[in-house]
């Protein structure tokens, strides 16, 4: 393969941000619809649902290569500790917050700048040295 | 209808982030790619998809009444001011531009809490008063 | 602009399925979650979330010129036509019932070949004549 | 965990339509904007995109345990069969050809009916028995 391997840091960011979509949103469609009560208490539910998306453009920004991914993965990151915490609450998705968590840690080290930067930004397009 | 109507700042900011998401995806689909040369140089495409991305992501949170939306919000607007600007530099893009720097307006001020607050806020709900 | 526009059928059919999109997730997320009895039965609360997630699908691959656009729609139709019954035996959402309605009478158009098709497919790339 | 496990067969599509998601929005990203030339012709780079979408429409169906999936999964399987054959033409994107062949292949079983179906239909509901 022609193109450079992103770093391992990335790749396992955007594997969290991918399981962390797939829980949520199958956690809100099967169990939390199932069980009703609490678990369709509107606050609960639509965060359920806005964390599986900002997860879904987390990962999506990084498969772009996009230098701006660190500000889309700060935003997950506080989604995923937020849905973590109402998951908590309401209790019985155990899974569903670690999750959360294990992709909410992996996005704050991206947000923070750490191992995870692309290869190539477009500010050094937008910015040709004269 | 029972439910109460959104805010119409909030109901503007929606349909223009949709329309930016409309703009960038099918310029960089239909416009970019078949005039090729600079219009796929890595960075400005990317840049492109990424903010396509964004904005879908932001209409999102403001339909699914999140009251996280204003950070989603202030990520789309980093990214539509830096489409904006590639878009120009590259030139012959002008309703792009247009589309970009429309949403990135309304984008900033939903990011500094103007106008378009959801009704309810999940924070309501994780502390009931007693 | 240098790029062909696309034909007005097709323009249309974008527009009525981000507003289809819009609508369901919007009524999913505050009308049906507030309301909540019958409203968040799981067949129908599933309904309204993958209704939104087809009609985007569909808008993306028209936004970006594909030739299987038409299959895209005609499973955006199938959950389209789907929903609007769902909606209108719960009651009470005539608004989604109407944009569902809209959506599924253009993209079934599509699907059957009328008047979207895509300036260019693949196919003739792929099978070039020598 | 109250709620009862998604079938294997299921669960094992969703898993291969979020990797062919990701091999083809990275390899679309990276590998052909990096390279140019044919790989950003516009019926390769558009079908690359479109399968991206496709694939991550029919992941969110079988997540939301939608009894339509196998709709979505039948045009999933398509775009999948057509991208691996225009990786497989241009060249050096066997790792994508082979994402997109495994994702067609549970994918077509899916549409089929194999295996995979939801526990419960929507239809139960609309047409309840009297």
């Amino acid at each position: 393969m022609p193109h450079k391997p992103i770093s391992p840091a990335l790749d396992e960011c955007i594997r969290l941000c991918l399981d962390c979509y797939r829980s949520c949103q199958q956690t809100a469609a099967m169990h939390c619809l199932e069980l009703g009560g609490k678990h369709v208490e509107p606050q609960h539910f639509r965060l359920m649902l806005s964390c599986a998306e900002v997860c879904r453009a987390s990962a999506a920004l990084m498969l772009n290569n996009s230098p701006e991914h660190h500000l889309q993965c700060g935003v997950c990151a506080e989604l995923c500790r937020a849905c973590a915490q109402s998951c908590r609450e309401i209790g019985d998705m155990d899974d569903c917050v670690a999750a959360c968590e294990a992709c909410a840690e992996s996005c704050e080290r991206m947000a923070a700048g750490g191992g995870g930067q692309p290869r190539q930004h477009h500010q050094d397009q937008r910015r040709p040295a004269h």
